[in-house]
């Protein structure tokens, strides 16, 4: 089959003829009809220090897909070949103590499937079966392409209250674009984000924030503070992993407020616990993949009933051959979510 | 009526004689039976940065006390004089976002009797009526003269599981080590405690620590995380307020663990937020004060049915005169709680 | 001043000329602008068994409304004259244990104005200061008039998860109605919905319901089970207080969903608790009054952003001194909410 | 093996001479050790009502016990011969809504080994390896023995606050008995308890209850009350499964409190909802099995610790051949947990 791999431990990638996947007795084989780049598959290809360290080449990478079981191995129930799936690549051990205390997506020996496995930028990817999720009918091909990140959004938004909660969502990447779709749809009340990119500003505005700031240019803390009578927001959704940024969105935070932090910071943060989480009373939560299953099953339930518009998200739709051109168009800044379609060009 | 107090905008304190305080329809006058000394008095008698910025002599200081109901303003129920009281000194303004959301600990207009009003190192000392706390026949007076810190001990041990939950303390001040007891009281598992003073260490056992580790011998993170089959713990209760203390807390917890964080640091504190709170999926809690006023009511019942023995904590009990001595005990690390009596010696 | 009066504990109500309500140093006296009748002003009018054992003629009732401040006491900080406003008319006693454990609307001693005290059906009425509630000024005025019942709506649906969770609403008087916009609003999932009568459940789906039944009329519950592949609902919001209603919302509860019981049975309910509770792990919550005052914040968020569409929910708008004819179309089941103008006519 | 049969469709049991369980690849042989008698086996050995439309002889009853690993299957890691193992009994589906939800306890197509599959009243029992549990070397045998019930008692005291909580425990049998230990190593405050049979109130009394009441002699409710300022208590712990008893509970209840409902009754109840659950703001827990796995790993830290004392539980310790002696003395009312040894007499 056609992979695009990540051959050497080095820059870019390759389109590589490899075997299909040998799955054993409680795997699934899935057919891959749509993939989407990750951030993180950016970092593998430019190959940056995170990756030298934690990807071993040669290997397939891409963790974001939708696509039909192919095969099942002997002792799994409950999928058919024909079934229409995504999957949870995150894969718990389920001895540690997070995975005994009810938190498999915080297992401490997690194996990402695309980061410490074979990935799904290939014609057909190799799941356990307990990791796969079917997809409910009403749910479209390219949104089910993109459960993987939605589910970050979705598991931040509603790892606490929402409905009638003032937001502050710093960074309009991706997922910071999502979250406000997804805030908006759960009843919270004005949402405020913060970007530095314009063509995101924008898209931000079209996802449903009421006030969108550039962190550049004048304050923005101000601004929130002043338009909340001097409160602050009851939520700030963290995804832009830049300190200042992380800084500014604690300082947006009311007394008592929720900080749910997903952006990933490059470097150690400094914080001044004191004003911005201690007196504050702030509850800070630390947010990481989708929780297993309940995440899967909150976004199936928005997009099945059409709560979310996520179109204005979605760019290019690529065979796999036309990789390069997709990683740098996402480079660029001017894309959000780029499909990968490996067995030919999207209907 | 005799009051210590911070007459000048300097270092030291004064008894001096001053008038009875005057009380309106809403407050209560409480003739001050025992108070003690908190380390921000400690703070205010040396006149550090933050006194200077925050306290307006002159002014009587102390906030932790128990005393009997004097008189009573003309619209105030449920009080009557001669009833035995302590009181929570955040004063909470009632409408502010925090207020309104059922977290009037958590103020942000709060003002605090002892630091912005006059306090309880006298013999009368005016409170708000809804702030005054009527204290259980069951319980010794020395411990009524100390609900303000142990308060911040049960609210900090009691913001979220703790029954069968391993623990870190990580800093044993006197609100550590009642820490300790709460949580023992409370059936956690193990615990866990690091401490650089040797004499507080000693405390820590006495109080139900299983292990204690001096910070600057040893790895106290490697300890704890062979000790839990490298999980680490469940729960942090950070005490310390100490930049590295807070780090090795964060270092102990478990994936999907909860950090409560008490200690006050004097300066910013740089944080792995990556691997310590984000890919951690930790709950990290500011807590500041105490729940008005389910903290005292959970306190309450652990004192009336002796499940907290915190006779370890209890140095010199002084007349009001021998301040100084009082704060030089203090200040040598070798006392935890001093009690002064306003109206002479104790019985 | 104008007042509609239960003068003597028999059917009916007067519009008498009474005293403007005298007012102590913590209360404010308002000038009602509208106010709502509630299915309980029905019951005081008719003057059923549950009226006969709690009203004491002669008073003044009605507990819906909004209106300006007029005067306010001498100790009352943080309203003026002029002020837009309504209430939250449950006043707790402060002491009791709940209202110790942060729960007030709980005070097993509370007292409800309109009911124990005079009411809003009047040209002013007294409300203790921390009692009113400042409207924001982007809330229209009739919206503003039923608060209190929405209220009950929203602090039904946010009891627990409601955002992509589905939901069966069992009986659609006012507040049931209310539920579902608000459910809606919230990022719920599919809305069921069951109402015997007709003119309600064409209601129900104007205000978001996906599916209405008539429980005499078919199987609801084979229905909502066949709709989510055997499952049943995530949550159930119970708005009928009719036993057999009671019963079939259970039925339709998923095991581990949660029960929020609003409506009011008149008479003990037999419950299969075996098969419908304790081995469902069911989570059922009795739901009174509106949290003091989380829920008005959040009806206040919901409101001033326009998430909620309550306008199929009103009818006539009346001078004070057409009550009957007011509570003869509430009788009828044809009308949802009808407004009474102390003062005149409306607008 | 050896194994207690219940052969046929009618009273009683027989000792049989059976293979030993084949297994499959993700499954354990497990050699018993130890077993303890359920109430519920003392139905199936009566074969009442419920167990005749649930059992289908012949099979091998029997659900609480300890054992080691004797053999696993191809798939199986983390499990070893000569591993000292519980088991959850409860076997999950994985796929319906409860399972996806994070709640596998509460899975509605649950299969329960000893009841829908041949169990641990036999020298080996087979077990999926993902419901295998590892009992930690500082639990003694007896105690492993009975993890079972021990974690439906953990499981409803834990299943919401406790620490400072006042606790009334309805119904005395086994689980009553330790959840009052339990209750009481988690910091509640005073417990109350109701049983009618004599020799349970004194065990009652050993585990720590405060105060015994027998339902029959005099209005425990009324003590309740008055003993707790009329606000009555804070938790509810049903375990009688009795419809007085389950009524009696409620009106213990304070405004606001927590019932959480493990006792089985044997036909529909009939409650005061209006005044026991909505207008008191209840929240009313339905309690089913073990949390997979938070209720085992709670439960193992409380064991390991040594801060559950549930000695006077014990009673005889017998081969598997002496099995009528051992029903007979349960249904006496004067035994709790009796434990089978299959391969012989106990140590």
């Amino acid at each position: 089959m056609k992979a695009l791999r990540k051959a050497r431990p080095e820059q870019g990638a390759q389109l590589e003829s490899v075997s299909v996947p040998a799955f054993g007795p409680t795997d699934a084989l899935i057919r891959v009809r749509a993939a989407s780049i990750c951030g993180t598959d950016l970092h593998i290809y430019h190959w940056d220090k995170w990756s030298a360290s934690r990807i071993h080449p040669p290997m397939t990478f891409g963790h974001e897909f939708c696509g039909t079981v192919e095969k099942v191995g002997g002792e799994v129930g409950g999928l058919r070949p024909g079934d229409f799936v995504s999957a949870e690549m995150h894969v718990n051990c389920g001895h540690c103590r997070a995975c005994r205390a009810g938190q498999p997506h915080l297992c401490r020996l997690v194996k990402i499937i695309g980061i410490d496995a074979d990935g799904c930028f290939a014609e057909f990817v190799r799941i356990p079966a307990r990791n796969v999720w079917k997809i409910d009918p009403a749910i479209p091909e390219h949104y089910a392409a993109i459960l993987d990140p939605l589910g970050n959004a979705v598991h931040t938004v509603l790892a606490g209250e929402i409905a009638g909660q003032t937001v502050a969502v710093t960074g309009c990447g991706p997922i910071g674009l999502m979250s406000i779709a997804v805030a908006r749809a759960c009843g919270c009340s004005t949402i405020f984000a913060t970007e530095v990119n314009a063509h995101r500003r924008e898209l931000a505005k079209k996802m449903g924030a009421d006030e969108v700031f550039d962190p550049r240019a004048g304050d923005p803390v101000a601004c929130v503070l002043e338009a909340t009578n001097s409160d602050g927001v009851d939520v700030l959704l963290e995804m832009s992993g830049n300190p200042a940024g992380i800084r500014q969105g604690f300082q947006m935070l009311r007394q008592g407020g929720r900080a749910s932090l997903l952006g990933i910071p490059s470097e150690p943060v400094t914080l001044d616990l004191v004003s911005d989480v201690i007196f504050k009373g702030a509850v800070v939560q630390g947010i990481y993949g989708r929780k297993m299953f309940e995440t899967w099953e909150q976004m199936t339930s928005l997009l099945k009933t059409g709560r979310l518009n996520l179109e204005p998200l979605f760019n290019e739709r690529l065979p796999l051959d036309r990789f390069a051109e997709a990683f740098a168009l996402l480079e660029s800044g001017q894309a959000s979510k780029i499909l990968f379609f490996p067995d030919g060009s999207p209907k």
